[in-house]
């Protein structure tokens, strides 16, 4: 039963249709929009300055390890797809082809990169050639193209917007090691800036990346009890060096092949934020990630210096934290808090005639409605322990849905039942083969997640075919 | 004759070949690269370092205008390029077609965006209703492609980077006054970041942008008197929002056609900064868009304490500059000069054992090679007043020739002859028709650069056809 009020009686309950609620929220919070190329969106500003946000706490904790920004080709020659055959056999199906140029057709077609592995080591191996110039740490923020059968926006588009990392190595060791830092990065992201806790892990050889020796995952759970994949970072150990001739004179004067990686995040992690955190009030913003963080809301602005007052506390504000005044003379006190409720807004500030002659505010937070009066003299203050304690809350929400949300099964219909139930993470024991892990599928719907790094001994055999095990896996359906 | 020596025996002297010596510059500089797909380059960490810079300045200066950046899709259908019909002649015949998309060939095929105006106005379409959401004030970073025949790294790529700012508004007058002021904002980074002087104008009805009413310039001068346009603003009145349907309730309560604009600046201004600024010892880059502002050499660092000396000194010098400390271990100090000045680092900070005896440094500025030995305790006021001084010196060096190259004709016979011998602007008057324009063109080889807002009366008669004139026009040769 839905109990819609006022103003978003436009939304979808969230327990109701979570599927519909998600749709209502990218459009009504104008994160996004439909275009009129099928399977393409259009971010909005307020959908691209959360974007711009994670741009920019990744890219300082890329450039803290090094990393450099670079730019390549959008366009990929068919020849250069095709070099490495697992890479190939996984990408050639979704990607879009352009064949003709400048009025003519193209001698050999061109796709729009779905990544740009091969592009990377056919640079690579024309600008190296010493152990000396190792590593190469490089990376790219960029849009690529998958042409997938059915979308939505965020999760699943034809085009997104995502940053892919590259680079190489002199010895495996290192190339793992950095492998296994950018997960620690991602994990970082996902977990201190959007509020969402991760399960790490490795990815089993059938959920890896095409071409990759490893893929390593950050794993993170919706309000629904789905799973969606937050960042993931590839070792490809020599598989693209070798055919891309990407080699170095090594410590000994030999030629070596070079040891390489790949990681990226994408505009997926914005659906995440939207579907870990939103209510049936709307969006529910992490406060470090929020493209506002405080609304100021005049109360009878048209009364005395309320106007005039509030515009100078904005100006105050803005000094620390990303504030907008709602001083629009066409909309209603309650439309306003409405508004900056779908928005998601971490902290409002009302300011009307009678807070100001007590030199006070009212603030209201997000994430639990709970008011608080503030004396304007500490007001910052409090407006940032407000912030933290949100994002605390708002992180520890999550983290014990995923605790209530992870089981353990012993066998198939214990796995089953789980999954019908209660959605969310299964951990079983797993005997390794992918002939059991496409049955859990095929009876479940649930691929597996990963290989989690924190194993624990569940019982002896696999959950599938009962035969000795000794891995942990986890299960869970996905977005 | 040229003047070669050492590690710089590399690069083609500048006043024999400029278009070798600058391609020379791209690669050594390690600004760019070649790539497998034709007329595509790759930018390298330290050519988009300055694009960086580049993007950080100009994004700061968006939004203090009231600009949101957004995100639009990559792939325009042919039906909507098509709707504007000046819009479709100018860019048809230069882009790249999608005709495959998933293994199954397209319905519509979908151009590779050459520029956004067509999918924005879809959008604003959608998006606007009442004057009230008026302005709607959009940019995005991204990529374009436009299929050149003939190409050049950064000045001629079929994919180069850009922003693109897309905006409409109530009234005419208001969309117009945010043509000029966005037109000021590209005066201001090219002046003050780039330190390149500009010449301000209206282009030509010929020379403007393809569905435009009015295209503005900011003009520029290389070294070799060819001029590079550095970023145009362009007005569209409602030729856009008509065929869009891009309309709102007026405050009178009619449906009224908005009024657009739209606004560029690209990866072209890493190319001036190059032709404009560069000499036979490789780039020299304006401080303030310098990836590294101070390069620190130690003299002797296998001596004593040199090398920890000068990574305290690197510490304490990264809390206010971009700096490098070059303690490669392979290479002499000699070519670790000849690096620094190949890459174009405004500031030389020379430290070995006997200036660290005597608590100081030698410091060379790229600009001049002048040197001067300073104490280690006010070394961080005197590297910020000498980024100052470079940066001005350079500017004026630019301006300089500007004035130097810029001459005055009364008839055909000096147009060319100044052209010949000088190259630069020429300053004519012109009757206005495109007739004496194309004229122009065909016999000199120079287009008009613009309308100069600062307009001089020559004489009263066109350069070219000998009628009465009384509009000023700059003519020149250009990249």
């Amino acid at each position: 039963m839905s109990k819609k009020k006022g103003f978003v009686n436009d939304i979808t309950d969230i327990d109701e249709n979570f599927a519909q609620w998600y749709t209502d929220i990218v459009l009504k919070a104008e994160l996004a929009d439909y275009t009129a190329v099928k399977g393409f969106i259009a971010i909005r500003p307020y959908g691209y300055a959360i974007w711009e946000n994670i741009q920019k706490y990744a890219d300082e904790s890329f450039k803290k390890l090094g990393v450099e920004n670079v730019s390549m080709p959008v366009l990929i020659p068919e020849s250069l797809l095709s070099k490495e055959k697992d890479h190939v056999e996984g990408f050639a199906p979704e990607v879009a082809w352009v064949t003709i140029g400048g009025e003519e057709e193209l001698e050999e077609k061109l796709c729009v990169r779905p990544t740009s592995e091969t592009i990377f080591s056919t640079m690579y191996s024309k600008w190296l050639s010493s152990w000396r110039d190792l590593p190469f740490l490089y990376n790219q923020w960029c849009s690529v193209l998958r042409w997938e059968k059915e979308t939505r926006p965020f999760l699943r588009s034809r085009e997104f917007l995502w940053q892919e990392g590259h680079t190489i190595h002199e010895t495996a060791e290192e190339a793992k090691k950095f492998t296994l830092d950018m997960l620690e990065v991602y994990a970082d992201v996902i977990e201190n800036l959007l509020a969402i806790p991760v399960l790490k892990g490795r990815k089993t050889k059938k959920e890896q990346f095409a071409g990759a020796e490893a893929t390593y995952t950050v794993e993170t759970l919706m309000h629904d009890g789905r799973a969606l994949q937050g960042g993931t970072s590839h070792y490809f150990g020599q598989n693209f060096t070798k055919p891309f001739d990407v080699k170095f004179q090594n410590r000994n004067g030999e030629q070596e092949y070079a040891y390489q990686t790949s990681w990226g995040i994408s505009t997926r992690l914005i659906g995440a934020v939207i579907m870990a955190h939103g209510d049936n009030r709307g969006l529910k913003l992490p406060p470090y990630v929020a493209p506002i963080q405080v609304v100021i809301v005049p109360i009878a602005q048209e009364k005395g210096n309320v106007l005039e007052e509030a515009r100078k506390l904005e100006g105050k504000l803005k000094e620390k934290f990303r504030v907008k005044l709602d001083d629009r003379d066409n909309y209603s006190v309650g439309y306003k808090f409405n508004d900056g409720e779908m928005k998601g807004v971490p902290v409002r500030v009302e300011m009307g005639p009678k807070e100001l002659e007590n030199n006070e505010v009212t603030i209201t937070r997000r994430d639990t409605f709970e008011k608080v009066t503030v004396s304007l003299d500490n007001l910052e203050e409090e407006i940032e322990k407000l912030l933290k304690d949100i994002h605390t809350n708002m992180f520890n929400i999550c983290k014990e849905r995923m605790t209530n949300k992870t089981t353990v099964a012993h066998n198939m219909d214990e796995l089953k039942k789980n999954l019908e139930e209660n959605q969310g993470y299964v951990k079983t024991m797993w005997c390794g083969s992918q002939e059991c892990e496409d049955k859990v599928k095929e009876l479940t719907g649930a691929p597996s997640r990963c290989i989690p790094f924190e194993q624990e001994h569940i019982s002896d055999t696999c959950v599938c075919c009962g035969k000795k095990a000794d891995t942990m896996v986890v299960w869970g359906r996905q977005y």
